[in-house]
């Protein structure tokens, strides 16, 4: 089928203005917040309002042979959602609505484009709570969550975006719609489907409903965090915390290139001179919480901290995230250019895993920043570099794909949370033997035969 | 190849002593718990040493076409490890063998036929806690709980294993060993292979090593017990429970006919005069336990419970668990044979499941106990009969069919966490369309395209 008939059988199947193939239209949804460029120039843009109409795409796409690129709000950070040459980029973000919150049964089911910060006020607004906390939230979707598992600040405590899922409905390949699993708690009748597709990044299903696991609201978020003289400390304060017996729900780390970035782009954000370690661990427990707080003071304290602050409201809290909020922005702002990384590693291996990307950074003569969820062993390296010089370009990109390599010969893996996309293919020859990457081609084919989903991401 | 052949190279492969074909041996290890028939006789039983000798019989088995039978302990509850014509029965509890428990890391590498109980207490002498729990806990292997994805008392609070799983080193069905994913606690660079294996029941690839999450130490447990005058108070107390702010480690149920039954099996247990429902909530908190104790108590007073008793010491909480504990044989005693369902659905359907049931019981005149985990809306029916009454043993048969079809019409599953294996297989139909069957099949085929891994069962 040629261009034109697969548009044509659209505008058949599909309300006015659900499909555009205007320039701007197309452009604007082609590429991710990782600011990759796209594979090629997609055909059209379509954006379906209901279940039915992305069924009609998906199984006219799989009749044609014409790619499919599930889109939701384009905050991905490995171009998982990028254009590829002739595609449909099938955006879902008008599937907009949260269709039921079960107090009893605890659990939401909402449509894929329902953003991450609209079901948590939801949920909030029903004495509950969800999860899941990208720092996108406020933008990205629950379908693109759900496609990417997505992580975020809380993970430490309550998982990442899988273990939130009960059941799906998706469209499949050939545009029919299923539902994974009964939305039960538990249940082991068939293979865990469910699991599978999620993290998939679009490549075996398009996500259209998504029956979610829902918590009993926390008590108020209240942290402490430390500044420390040497980047050990700070990370074996860090461990110290994660390995003992309260569980923080955020643990997170900032070396001392983001503080020395932080401080320069914000003068006022307070980082004491000699600050080589930011730690900052928050609880949200609604009983013990005041011990926990004072637990985790004692132990930055006994590993030598320089200064610690305690945050018992949320406005104090806000304020003692703002240096972990500004890690990318401080970073680019360095010399206006910037790689995010997403490696994780072992806990124990995380002071290995800074000092090897300090050596790196003196190697190629580029500037690498670390951050991140240090309580998950996930760190985002960040490689700051001058876009107008090539040689720092180059040697920009040369840092970013070793950084994945780095995490692999640790034991680690070179994409946390963000998924592999297009960014990422790269490196994953160092992580995944050729079994396993077969065995997922394999499996990919059993989903999507014609190969339609979002070809040339995630394998 | 012929039956001889195989054996031949068996032997060739494998040390003196790890092959055996005598009959005692192989019938002695052809069926498991449920009490299912086998599906046809073995070949041999096979009993390797080392993930080698695995590889090697598994690589054998599918160059021959012969099928292999992964087996743990046996005490799987569908039929899952039963022998199936001409099968090598794969014996892996010789692989018992605790590799490490890394404190910093919070996890555990063991091999396969490490019992739970014997892991659990590793974990405990090392100040943590493996939290999956089922009931047969000191023999189940880790092994058979991976591939039954087991449940048990404490998934309220903690999940299922697969909730546990890190990472698995496993043979595939070619003789082939690799390892699923690196041990980090994120990662997204694959489809997740991981959690497909877990709860596969031995179809997919034959677990060899887990490396598993364990967590901090909990607080003691203590619990707090009420009966009820109506089955309807009781399941509403359960999901006041359920659905409040205090997660309860455990929240189990038991009906009147169960109650009865228990009386009638230990007249000393104390099961009061008129009791209805009896519930059962435990908190494990190390913070807030008193309170939470409180909150459950003050729940079944608001929904009229005849008596109310408090656990506060291990002796105390045992004594309360009386009751929960001889469900199966209590139940199996009022008339000699038993046969034990597994279903689960949304809790709010608790009520409609277990009166269905006794419309059931009525209908076949059969005795129908229901107990369980309701908590996760996972309760076990207990259908009773006399087993030398031909009537009563086909209605008894009917009435186990017929349960699952009642938990599927209520929007749940079959099996909440015993598994298929072959005793469930019947009932598959209600359950998963068609073109998840199909899919699932396809998924079985990539990892296992001679078929030779647990043939008969799952699917
Ligand atoms: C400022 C910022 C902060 C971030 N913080 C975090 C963080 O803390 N943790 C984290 O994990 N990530 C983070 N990210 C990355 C990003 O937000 C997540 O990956 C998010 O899940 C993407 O959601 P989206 O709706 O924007 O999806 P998109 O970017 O549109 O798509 C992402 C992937 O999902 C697929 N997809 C989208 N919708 C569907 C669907 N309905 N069915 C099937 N496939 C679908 C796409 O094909 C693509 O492969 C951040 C990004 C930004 C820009
Ligand atoms: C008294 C009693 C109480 C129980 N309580 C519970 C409970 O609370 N919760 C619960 O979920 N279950 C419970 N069960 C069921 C049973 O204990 C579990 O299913 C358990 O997981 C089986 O472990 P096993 O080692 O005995 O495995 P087996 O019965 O030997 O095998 C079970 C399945 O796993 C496969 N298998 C075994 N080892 C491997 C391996 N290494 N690699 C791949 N596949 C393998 C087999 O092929 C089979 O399909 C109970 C059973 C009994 C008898």
């Amino acid at each position: 089928m040629s261009d034109p008939d697969i548009l044509a059988t659209l505008r058949d199947l599909l309300p006015d203005g659900t499909v555009s193939t205007a320039d701007a239209a197309v452009l604007g949804r082609s590429i991710d917040a990782s600011g990759a460029p796209a594979i090629g120039a997609a055909l059209a843009l379509v954006q379906p309002r209901s279940t039915e109409q992305v069924a009609a795409v998906v199984g006219a796409a799989n009749a044609a042979g014409v790619p499919v690129v599930p889109q939701g709000a384009l905050t991905g950070l490995a171009g998982g959602a990028n254009a590829v040459p002739g595609a449909l980029l099938l955006d879902l973000s008008a599937l907009n609505r949260i269709l039921h919150i079960d107090v009893e049964e605890r659990l939401a089911v909402v449509q894929p484009g329902v953003t991450v910060a609209e079901l948590a006020a939801a949920a909030s607004a029903a004495g509950l709570f969800y999860a899941p906390d990208p720092a996108s939230a406020e933008w990205a979707t629950i379908g693109g969550t759900i496609a990417t598992n997505a992580g975020g600040m809380r993970c430490i405590k309550y998982g990442v975006t899988r273990d939130a899922v009960r059941t799906l409905e998706v469209v499949l390949a050939d545009g029919s719609l299923v539902r994974t699993r009964p939305s039960t708690i538990k249940g082991v009748a068939g293979l865990d489907l469910t699991g599978l597709i999620v993290g998939s990044e679009g490549t075996l299903a398009v996500v259209t409903e998504a029956t979610l696991s829902l918590l009993p609201a926390p008590g108020p978020s209240r942290g402490v965090s430390a500044v420390f003289p040497t980047l050990a400390a700070g990370i074996a304060a860090s461990n110290a915390i994660a390995a003992g017996p309260n569980v923080p729900s955020t643990l997170e780390l900032l070396d001392d290139i983001v503080l020395g970035a932080v401080d320069a782009y914000l003068p006022h954000a307070g980082i004491p001179i000699g600050a080589k370690a930011w730690v900052l661990a928050i609880t949200d427990s609604v009983h013990g919480a005041d011990a926990e707080l004072s637990a985790f003071e004692r132990i930055f304290r006994e590993h030598g901290a320089l200064t610690v602050d305690r945050a018992d409201t949320p406005i104090e809290l806000d304020r003692l995230l703002t240096a972990r909020r500004l890690l990318n922005q401080a970073m680019r702002a360095l010399r206006g250019g910037s790689l995010n990384g997403d490696v994780s590693v072992p806990r124990s291996r995380l002071l290995a895993l800074v000092e090897r990307f300090a050596a790196l950074a003196n190697e190629l003569h580029v500037v690498i920043g670390v951050g991140g969820h240090a309580g998950d062993g996930n760190l985002h390296p960040v490689v700051a570099f001058d876009p107008g010089d090539p040689e720092q370009v180059a040697a920009a990109h040369e840092a970013y794909q070793r950084i994945s390599g780095i995490a692999q010969q640790l034991g680690g893996t070179m994409t946390g949370e963000h998924g592999v996309g297009i960014e990422k293919l790269a490196a994953l020859d160092g992580e995944l033997p050729p079994r396993l990457r077969e065995m997922q081609r394999a499996i990919k084919a059993v989903l999507d035969p014609n190969g339609i989903l979002n070809p040339g991401k995630k394998y």
